[in-house]
């Protein structure tokens, strides 16, 4: 056992290094900022491709900035896809989305060293942009291996006027190209996915990692609550149109909203016009976003909360607009891959709890081409998108060995046989 | 009745004239924005001159940038000053402020063609900086002559980085003599200040002229509210420290707080960060105002926001730092000048509601000074500091015609002996 553990110790340990290196692939500022296609995202290129060679892999840059890895298997075999995303949100963490390129890239590493041949190819893949910080759109490098890329997105711009398309052409990318590396699924296997869980539940079950159920569905709404610009000394509260009264009721009812149905629910955004100390606020601006594992219950929650804001105009005196703005439905994961994951989970680390992920990830993307599946690891105070990020060397150690064991168990376990032989 | 009636419609009428076209001294955009010492502020000073010359007064331009029309009176007699500020918040209406200065012009227009001549002397003061808007101060004018000008505010700073000693300097004013600018009091029997109501309440009593009781004292309080940021899809809603549900709560604690204590209190301004639609608000920046004609009543509902913010912050799991920010005491209206203006009101409208002033005014200010009353004229809707603000010709026409009776009854209304004779 302790044999064992200092082993996985020894993983975690060196992932911890090589996150710790690749974080300095930053904008300067507190925590890690990497947007897809800067010059950070081409120094972490540069790291993710030693780590891919040191696994074994022949590496190359595909037209739609996805760093592959790729480790041939058998002629004629199949492949497995491992992967995530390099970026990162502005003064992000070290861990989201690269902690599951490095992962990946550990597991084959461990695979070779233990001297486990695997019958098939695997490809690790790093993704370019996941988070939608820099264009107002995500997921460039899954959709364009799914073929669900749509050419207008390369229209879109940064803060600065350049275009996807420019930025992508910078690093030796190319938007027409990357319209056709669309895979033939048929000999692809599935899309496995480790991540931080950037959420609470596995610290707070004890459980060093989780398996994924389903990437929860998302839906988004816009609300604007228009009431009565007046001066705060002048204007009694009884002939008061507060439209912040308006938008502090509409908070509380989004919380309850969420209990009730039993999913997550956020007033996000809130803006306030005029916003001044002595006006009362005659404009609120708000966001409102859903997300639950079951879309049946995400699209009740929606309906509810059109009828929630026309109660709260109608207690307020304001006029209420509300409009959904966007919608992405759950996407479950594969039960085969997930029960291999599960097996590996438990042996490792003693249970296997499951959970939904109420994050989007690369895997949702990835779903239009494969069967996915997702390991979560453990997050420190549930905290992610921040520079308190953290995920233990010990959890990340049991997570490299957990997926190695379900590589080296896939195509042998009876209740996961391969979806293409 | 009928003549009279037209008679007083002629000076709204004259007075809605010089109100529109004076409120083309504004930057472009809706409404009428006419900061301190700005190009608009330059062109309002001329517009003003024509109409001080026009009531009679030798006009010059004090040190703190006050416009001051003084009519002569009999040799060795006090002064009576009337006046309001020229400068407007930003996208403001045409009326607030500067309708008072053009009233008062117009008072002693009537009066001359009435053949009225007054025992003593007056001066209209049109004041530069009442709003706040240009640099974080206000009541300049008012102060340098009160003698409660603290030295410190030249050194204030507008959002381009110019001082208010430079933009004073840039319109013909002087810092170093605004300092200078104290009156003797022993000759100045007091000030009358007719402004717009900005408030509902003579609308809702069907009266188109009030008299103020008192100013109403005020308080600022900053509230930061400290939650945890997380992600919106991943953290449950139960081991959330959402910092906007915080401010939601105290939004409505705010409300309860003034009707329980028959006062105002205003959640006006609110900041939200990060500010993105799927996380979960870590931080929240608040002001709450308290105004009460009753000090004792207005410090009891701050003492009371203390404890509020301590309850919040025990119930959302969150951090709450709230202060007082700011604090200015009621002022009470002179009871011999509220009465006279009382009697000129009932006689021109037939009633003289009596309501406090949940604005501050530059009366507030001038109490320093002098004995101080305000004339409130109806605003339709209650809606101020916005391009809807409207005062009637035909109460305009009531105030003018209430203001120089005032003035004519002055000094012979029993019930309102002179200060100093």
């Amino acid at each position: 056992m302790i044999n064992e553990s200092a082993r996985m110790t020894h993983w975690g340990d060196i992932a911890r290094e090589r996150l710790e290196i690749i974080s300095m692939a930053s904008e300067a500022g507190p925590g890690v900022t990497r947007l897809p296609f800067s010059e950070q995202y081409e120094a972490a290129i540069g790291f993710i491709t030693s780590w891919m060679t040191a696994a074994g892999c022949a590496v190359h840059l595909d037209a739609a900035g996805t760093l592959v890895g790729r480790r041939a298997g058998p002629k004629g075999a199949g492949t497995l896809l491992i992967g995530s995303h390099q970026d990162s949100v502005r003064q992000g963490g070290c861990f989201d989305g690269i902690m599951g390129v490095a992962l990946g890239c550990l597991a084959l590493e461990k695979l070779a060293q233990d001297r486990v041949e695997l019958p098939f190819a695997v490809e690790i893949l790093a993704f370019a942009d996941e988070e939608g910080v820099r264009f107002p759109t995500a997921l460039m490098g899954p959709r364009a291996l799914a073929g669900t890329l749509d050419p207008a997105v390369f229209a879109m711009t940064d803060n600065t006027g350049q275009t996807l398309s420019e930025a992508l052409a910078q690093i030796g990318g190319n938007s027409k190209v990357a319209l056709k590396l669309t895979r033939d699924n048929k000999d692809i296997f599935g899309f496995l996915e480790v991540h931080i869980e950037q959420g609470p539940v596995l610290e707070s079950l004890d459980a060093p990692l989780g398996v994924v159920t389903a990437i929860s569905g998302i839906e988004r709404h816009s609300v604007q609550i228009f009431g009565e610009a007046g001066h705060a000394g002048t204007v009694p509260m009884t002939l008061r149109k507060d439209a912040l009264r308006a938008g502090a009721k509409l908070v509380e009812a989004v919380h309850d909203l969420a209990l009730r149905h039993d999913l997550r629910a956020t007033v996000g955004a809130l803006t306030v016009s005029p916003n001044v100390v002595n006006a009362i606020p005659a404009q609120v601006d708000l966001t409102v976003e859903i997300r639950a594992p079951n879309d049946e219950t995400r699209e009740a929650a929606g309906v509810e909360l059109a009828e929630i804001c026309a109660q709260i105009a109608s207690e307020t005196g304001t006029q209420i607009e509300q409009s959904r703005s966007y919608a992405q439905p759950a996407v479950a994961c594969d039960p085969k891959l997930r029960a291999l994951l599960s097996n590996s989970v438990a042996q490792v680390s003693g249970q296997a709890p499951d959970l939904p992920s109420g994050a989007t990830h690369d895997a949702s993307a990835m779903a239009d081409l494969c069967p996915v599946a997702m390991l979560f690891v453990r997050c420190r105070g549930g905290i992610s998108h921040s520079p308190a990020e953290y995920a233990s060397n010990a959890d990340m150690g049991a997570a490299v060995d957990a997926l190695a064991l379900t590589l080296a168990t896939y195509n042998r376990a009876p209740e996961a046989e391969p979806v293409h032989v």
